[in-house]
């Protein structure tokens, strides 16, 4: 059982489980920009992507098959490989007393296991038990714009379509709408093989498991994990993900329906003030966010608030956020960012 | 002024003011298609793109130059040329006794003019005084699914978010998505030239002007041609209107709240026996609707339909239609099939 929530106050030893995928790629990009404190970086895959070497900050690291003596003397596990070796793993990583921030959606429900958009809910961070999760992609970018306002106002109901880039189903997915695009535009199209059907000039409902309630897991996530980390149990939210043919950013149409009356205006104005958003909104050049405004950016892009023609006490709004940066591995080194001691001992 | 709302009785002299764009082209083959009764077919244009030679049934037309007294002898216009070129017309084709059926938003809300989708209100047409309009795209698709619905409880409000195709701006605008797509993938990305920004990989909420409210016109049309389509004057409806890189269907996100509660069963049955409505839902293997299903088709595409969870009183689905097709051409041509003596005679 570990003594302190905080990560030890020293350079760490890190390990990257998933490396090789676009969310790990991005990943070790963004500990490099942060400076994030580490000594040793360990790239941990399948035996599959074992021996794949990689250039960080002027070193080469070797890619090593991960196996159950893989955490010994690791501080900090960053995991993106998939819920199932997330789960393979966690009790070596528990054993040797690392901290996992997991991007799977394997431990995000689980009571013990904060669930956590740093700039959101921060606090929670602390009370882990030795894993954090975060949160799925365009929940995140969802809750950066529902907290602030609810602060305003109690959510009543939110209603959001995304507009979801092929990042979310990884590198492969990104290369494959390159790749039968390509081959669209030569007259001949070629069947997908890593998604469903082909998204060369195409678009489709998320293909994630379907439930019984014929909400796909995708919105299921958003509905459940955004209850959890707004603190909001009853939110009521329904969602329809729809993946497009982008290639690394999520957009996403939000109605937000509130207790009370908000005015467009105090909404924009708590937006700007919040953290992680970039406000774009040039009504006289119709110029809002678009995915190519997020591209390798940390922050959101909101824009297009105004009052819901449908409902006085509702809201209508735009965002775009990169999937693979704030969408999943910036999160995961922000929540590390909390863990480090000497951030707290400068508050 | 006329006496009777029908055409005369015999194959018609037809006019199609701008017979060379995207919807023009499909206009000639679908009345092709559905041997819309034609003894002389006249294409008129600019007179930029006058001198253009045309096949039709086996037959060299050459496309002349709209001048006023182009609509002598005539007895059926289509539009599609835009509102300026439909208002500058207007009187002539009136004068001439000619009826217009336009495709342009120029008349769509005026009052004496009918504003039709022939599964929804056909009854509409016969009141008209020379000019039938054609609804917006995004509209006749959404008509074509909340009409019925409406039948079984009514319609409290709408929530709707589109994907739409470049076609909606017409075919340089197709043309422009597949040049900057392959310029994007050669690695050499170009600024748009047609439409505000590039839809290579990328999307954007709809370029139409803004309204003080903040809504588009786009979103606008949606709200204000759905309630005089489906005659419900009240009707709340709020719509946020995205251009995704698509070539010629669009796709709509759609949340219906019901006075009572409709049962998920009860609205598929509904929609499945409605006109102009395919029904796509395998949950097995979650199969839903496609931009890529409805291509070149006279049906709009349904499924999805699913029991909002945020409340007991409203249904999600999913719908895509060929924006060209359905969402233009055809339903031209079938408001004036309705115009058609021998279709009533026959019943």
């Amino acid at each position: 059982m570990r003594k302190s929530p905080f990560l030890p106050n020293k350079p760490l030893t890190v390990a990257i489980l998933g490396s090789s995928g676009a969310v790990g790629c991005e990943l070790l990009k963004i500990l490099d920009e942060r400076n994030f404190p580490i000594s040793n970086l360990i790239l941990l895959s399948s035996s599959r992507s074992a021996g794949k070497k990689v250039f960080w900050k002027g070193n080469e690291i070797i890619t090593k098959e991960v196996v159950a003596n893989s955490f010994s003397g690791v501080d900090l596990v960053f995991a993106s490989a998939g819920g199932a070796i997330s789960k393979k793993w966690v009790e070596s990583i528990k054993k040797h007393n690392a901290i996992l921030i997991d991007n799977s959606s394997a431990f995000r429900m689980s009571e013990h296991v904060p669930l956590v958009v740093p700039e959101v809910n921060p606090e929670a961070v602390l009370g882990h038990q030795g894993i954090i999760a975060n949160p799925n992609c365009t929940t995140i970018l969802l809750a950066l714009v529902l907290s602030p306002l609810n602060c305003i106002s109690n959510i009543k109901r939110v209603i959001v379509s995304t507009y979801q880039s092929a990042s979310g189903a990884g590198q492969l997915a990104m290369d494959e709408l390159k790749f039968l695009t390509k081959k669209y535009l030569e007259g001949d199209p070629q069947k997908s093989q890593i998604l469903p059907h082909s998204l060369a000039f195409n678009l489709f409902l998320h293909n994630s498991p379907m439930l019984e309630n014929k909400y796909c897991e995708e919105e299921m996530k958003m509905i459940n994990e955004s209850r959890k980390i707004l603190n909001i149990p009853n939110l009521k939210l329904s969602a329809t993900c729809v993946r497009v043919p982008i290639l690394r950013s999520h957009s996403e149409a939000v109605n937000i329906e509130f207790e009370n009356k908000i005015y467009t205006n105090e909404a924009i104005d708590k937006l700007k003030e919040s953290r992680g958003i970039t406000f774009i909104e040039d009504i006289n050049s119709n110029r809002f966010p678009m995915p190519e405004d997020v591209k390798e950016k940390d922050n959101i892009a909101v824009g297009r608030v105004r009052e819901d023609l449908s409902n006085p006490n509702a809201l209508e709004l735009w965002l775009c956020g990169d999937q693979i940066r704030k969408g999943a591995a910036l999160n995961a080194v922000q929540i590390a960012e909390i863990l480090l001691q000497k951030n707290h001992d400068l508050k």
